[in-house]
């Protein structure tokens, strides 16, 4: 049992079907999974479904309730969402303030996020229901967000907040600082021997090059390969060029 | 020109027109408006616009690009988005400490955050454009996010990060603490009239009545209140019950 499966998402009276079914992919994008209907409006499982995608076992558990009381019978932390202000929603907190208390306080309660109708959001008599509120930070012309992607905004909150997130991709290591301070050298050399830097003072210019390369970290594949452009330059530069001619003027008599 | 206005969404190869208004509302949400979209597939403005709600303009301003080299042309840091692990990934960060970095990378930059196809994200090849790779965290055997899904989480982060959300609604007053503490005193003695509570001793049961107004925070309306049915209720012990009986045995006889 994690903090996680102590929360629950209702959705009151939703009138997409589609949005049910992303809302459903989206707690378990974010390691959720006790979704609630209160009385869906036209509601087409087919049209769910194919919004969950591979979500479609956290919308099978998804229960259907009549009214917002027996949506909410169990649980004893009533959490409401709302873009609006109000005489009745002063207390309303910003969502990334909320999520960590939020968490904290699921370890002694069993807690609902209620979200309203797609068209008008929750009304008063909804949220006197409720013991927090909190709301999503949004540009102040267009507050009002498409359910499914409050409900993905705010399951993305709580579990960061749980510390439940997917460790992100490993972090690659990058070359020790004595094989890129070599490859620079080399490098530099390079540079001289075909004349594009001045043998008496090459490291004024190498510095920018330094600078780009430190920005972007070189891997030890990338160093090896910046290695063998150096020295086939260099050997282009002293002797290798003949070399290529004799080779070019062997090809075109063979063709 | 806010930080924000510096930032491009470049939907690679949509497959769902739904999802690009989708991502259109989820934009303007969040105080951003540049749309890009390169070759979407069997594109159909009608349900774009359905989806789009209150955010058309976004959508009627969004540029179609045939490739993803001609919507990136004039952009200077790129950023891709993938939910996959591999050789030419492993420099991914997580999009919220990555965040912040971008914004301000974007005071000298224009930047474009590149969102893959529905069905199979970005390739090594549209990954090897890109400067910078985010990765938003999600549950471990369901990283795939819908489209204008992880449009909206991308775009929330970066309007928290660039300090451009909406001032969450303001904050109500408390009562003053003389206020609440008058209040305790005149209901606790109401509880002795009535016999509730002992009048030797008051306070003990009434620490667990503080603890839990304080918890709440008493708001001027609801003293008001309080203070209301704390007077009510000690006329009635003192004095008052007298007269509602009398009244009571008026109105009988008036019946």
């Amino acid at each position: 049992m994690t903090a996680l499966d102590r929360f629950a998402f209702v959705l009151f009276s939703p009138k997409s079907s589609g949005n049910v079914g992303a809302a459903a992919r989206a707690l378990k994008n974010m390691r959720l999974g006790d979704l609630r209907l209160v009385a869906p409006r036209d509601y087409d499982p087919r049209a769910a479904a194919a919004m969950a995608v591979h979500a479609g076992d956290v919308l099978d558990r998804a229960r259907i309730f009549p009214d917002l009381a027996a949506a909410l019978d169990d649980r004893t932390l009533i959490v409401g969402t709302t873009c609006r202000v109000g005489p009745y929603r002063s207390e309303t907190r910003a969502l990334r303030e909320a999520a960590p208390a939020l968490v904290g306080e699921s370890a002694a309660n069993r807690v609902a996020i209620v979200f309203g109708p797609e068209d008008f959001g929750l009304t008063n008599l909804e949220i006197a229901r409720c013991h927090r509120l909190i709301t999503i930070p949004t540009a102040p012309d267009y507050p009002s967000l498409n359910l499914a992607q409050a409900v993905i905004v705010v399951a993305y909150e709580l579990m960061l907040a749980a510390g439940a997130a997917r460790t992100p991709a490993s972090i690659g290591q990058f070359a020790s600082a004595g094989d890129v301070e070599a490859m620079h050298h080399r490098m530099a050399e390079a540079l001289v021997a075909i004349g594009f830097l001045p043998a008496e003072n090459p490291d004024h210019l190498m510095l920018t090059l330094r600078a780009m390369l430190g920005r972007s970290g070189v891997r030890p594949r990338e160093l090896e390969i910046l290695n063998g452009i150096a020295r086939q330059v260099r050997w282009v530069a002293e002797d290798g060029a003949a070399t290529l001619a004799a080779k070019r003027a062997s090809g075109r008599k063979l063709r």
